[in-house]
């Protein structure tokens, strides 16, 4: 594979690979890609091998001389693809399953391909005016308000990062944009607040945006996990008593562990109230408000200054796609708008995306999101996030119908939080837990996560695969429970 | 197109679309894929469209029903692809190029397709063992000391701000990322130093790590436009001085503008002495640091606490796909290390990416990389970038053997920097030069763009895609010679 025995041709050829093998590795690779889309659910979902394995089959150092596509592509399969773990087979089940569709992968060849920056309306005309369409045609199958404009970042912790930032630039008089943060003695300790379920991605804002992680104010969540706003609003009150100044404040649709909503129209009053500003991490859950019925569980949402929703965890776009959007995009733009005499244009009136964020750079990823709604419909969309929503349900009633199981969180989507609770203490209930995910993953014909719930080991099943179809998970379900009964014997 | 009018069928597909469907759009992708490759460049390079052109072609809402992915790769190919600015044009000589390659397309369409989400080992394995060797062998191909580990992100934007925040968490005893940066009687200002050629994600990372624009020492360059070490050494003094506490240097292999090379050996030694974190923005240069000539201009980078270097900028990988090296990557995983319950894994000593940054979402960049390292070799990378070197220091020559214009900075790579020098006032000479830039792009079979450097407008000329050849140069040299002399008269 590394021909360092190969003689050096003379000369050294310049530019591209010849336009021929280019082709040819083009059209394998989309043989490679649709055989792959069909035959995933056919291979372990995690593979069975050690940190190391894949590493030690590749040359420690690079190649000096050109190898040909068809050679590499062969490596790619005999090494790469049977080394990952396979988010697109339909038995994923753990973390947020993240769907990339064939439409999507047709998407990214066409991106690649035109290779397109389009920091500027004129470094990118089609792609900045697709993004303002695509996410325009986002918001309104979610039914926001026509003021909110969408911007794509590649995740939801930089919409969440950014967001925060423009509650931060907002707080009036502070200057922290030209004056900074430090040994300012005119600045009290600044704070923000989520529930105690939210993303580990606030704690990370609240890192890099220099508020420090004390100073993010952790809520107590009631029974289903979502955030008690009478506890929110004391905390607010006890840090303005003691000299704090509040900024923002972060609610979850749709919480990583248990997909709980916090209670959007209390919180947002809080907010209006106190002059806070309030994203909405959506990032999962905003996916399913393209559906009336789920849409309803996070009402006030469009009250938000902002909202952060991935269309690559369920809208069946590849990672990465993550669209924030903003109510008042000026203020955005106004804590971010740098425009250094090389990026100086004559467009007037045009919106230069750059403007929008931290990242200059900025590759066309409207455009997958383009070709999956339009190859989908809002229609099919909608059709199946409701079916992962409906075997979610049913999975749930297995569970409840099934003596020494219980369900631990309520199941508004399709995540399902469940345990074993065979006799013993608490903890021997986790350690029996643990064991189960362990055996239960051991197959590869799936794969579940865990996370901790009040201290306790929870298994946690989610649904989101654009593939994933009732038998997969009946499958899993029978699985577990025959794991569950070997392990009480 | 938008086809609301067709009756909805009945019931509405679950799943994908048809892997046949699929399979035929992905071949039809790679055609367009290649064609385009060998055709960009009779195109113009910028389209002549007017803001909001292709907006008005595109139905402003979402389709309600599935589309076939035939008609909408025919509407890609007659409203997106005429109406985009070609930065993968051989006439691209605008900013800094981004070339993407025939192989990094084939790379993107396999990652996309693996749909891989990194974010621990477990969840990638292959993934997170390239990327490791990936950047391990661009560490050897620039010859960084073993110590440097390299960590992919989308844009050296993020790389610096990663770099700034873990040179931040560095200082002792300050505990940042716990008790923030507001409200402390312990905390005195903290300060940041860059050149005034440096890049503006220097500034953006300033405003969002909460240090403020206005602790952004931006040091004077000497007449070379490189950062003079005395007055960085003066202004370090005179904020000690005045009870600030330096944090962080930037120094930059490749400015923006001009591509000049900040001194890096006597920086270092400043910051050694200083005991201050030495950033080295190398986005561009550092991958012409592949060259041991080019190398050399950058004499004293591994001494560097971290570098940026961008593949997607000039080693002819597709857009995004920027390496930040750090000498201890613990001081990154120290700042960023958070795991909540739901990312607990059980693999000890295994690194999870997710540790080493901000975005825990993180796609497989690492393939296209791995891919086009393979397929070009060390040789034929090498040989491209001396090659746009060359066609550089020509353009250069013509310059200064015509009458009436000037070469306004050294030419250490492959960024001309030049301005017509008409009879008038220095105004006169800027709107001169303006006018010049807007004739020269008019038709559109090349693309430059100006900066300002001393504050005079000045044209640039940049080369660093793959499909540049000598004579693209030479037709873009002869325009502008013609437009100058119509303007003359």
């Amino acid at each position: 594979m590394h021909d360092s025995n190969t003689p050096p041709r003379a000369p050294t050829p310049l530019g591209d690979v010849s336009s021929d093998e280019i082709r040819a590795a083009l059209h394998r690779a989309a043989d490679i890609a649709a055989d792959y889309l069909v035959t995933a659910g056919e291979r372990r979902v995690t593979p069975a091998i050690a940190p190391g394995d894949v590493r030690r089959q590749l040359p420690p150092s690079p190649p000096q001389h050109p190898e040909p596509l068809e050679q590499i592509l062969a490596d790619y399969r005999r090494i790469i693809e049977p080394n990952m773990t396979h988010w697109n087979h339909p038995g994923f089940f753990a973390y947020f399953p993240s769907t990339g569709s064939g439409p999507g992968v047709v998407g990214e060849t066409l991106a690649a391909t035109l290779n397109n920056n389009a920091m500027l309306w004129r470094t990118g005309p089609a792609a900045t005016e697709l993004e303002e369409l695509t996410t325009d045609w986002l918001r309104q199958m979610i039914d926001l308000p026509a003021s909110f404009k969408g911007h794509i970042n590649d995740t939801a912790s930089i919409g969440s990062l950014l967001s925060l930032a423009a509650a931060r630039h907002r707080v009036d008089g502070l200057d922290i944009r030209s004056k900074g943060m430090a040994g300012r003695s005119d600045l009290p300790a600044l704070t923000l607040y989520c529930s105690e379920q939210a993303h580990s991605s606030i704690d990370k804002a609240a890192i890099v945006l220099g508020f420090g992680t004390s100073n993010l104010r952790r809520i107590p969540t009631d029974d289903a996990f979502r955030m008690r706003p009478e506890a929110l609003q004391e905390a607010i009150r006890a840090d303005r008593a003691e000299g704090r100044l509040p900024v923002a404040v972060v609610a979850t649709a749709g919480t990583t562990s248990t997909t709980s909503v916090d209670p959007v129209r209390a919180v947002t009053e809080i907010c209006r109230r106190e002059k806070l500003w309030l994203h909405l991490d959506a990032a999962y859950a905003g996916c399913a408000a393209i559906c009336p019925e789920f849409r309803a569980l996070m009402e006030g949402m469009g009250d938000a200054d902002s909202i952060v929703l991935n269309p690559h965890k369920w809208l069946f776009t590849p990672v990465d796609c993550s669209v924030l959007f903003v109510r008042d995009p000026q203020t955005l733009r106004s804590a971010f708008s740098l425009v250094p005499d090389y990026l100086r244009t004559d467009e007037p009136g045009v919106t230069n995306l750059m403007d929008y964020g931290i990242q200059l750079g900025r590759r066309f990823r409207s455009l997958k999101l383009w070709i999956v709604m339009r190859a989908f419909g809002v229609e099919r969309l909608q059709a199946n996030i409701r079916s992962h929503c409906s075997m979610a349900r049913e999975f749930e009633s297995w569970i409840r119908a099934e003596p020494g199981f219980e369900v631990v969180a309520p199941v508004p989507f399709s995540v399902v939080c469940f345990r074993a609770t065979p006799p013993g203490s608490p903890d021997e209930q986790d350690r029996f837990n643990e064991r189960l995910l362990s055996d239960a993953n051991q197959a590869g014909d799936f794969f579940i996560s865990q996370t901790k719930l009040r201290g306790r080991v929870v298994l946690r099943l989610a649904i989101g695969n654009v593939r994933t179809t009732r038998e997969h998970v009946a499958a899993a379900w029978k699985r577990i429970r025959e794991c569950a009964s070997r392990a009480r014997r």
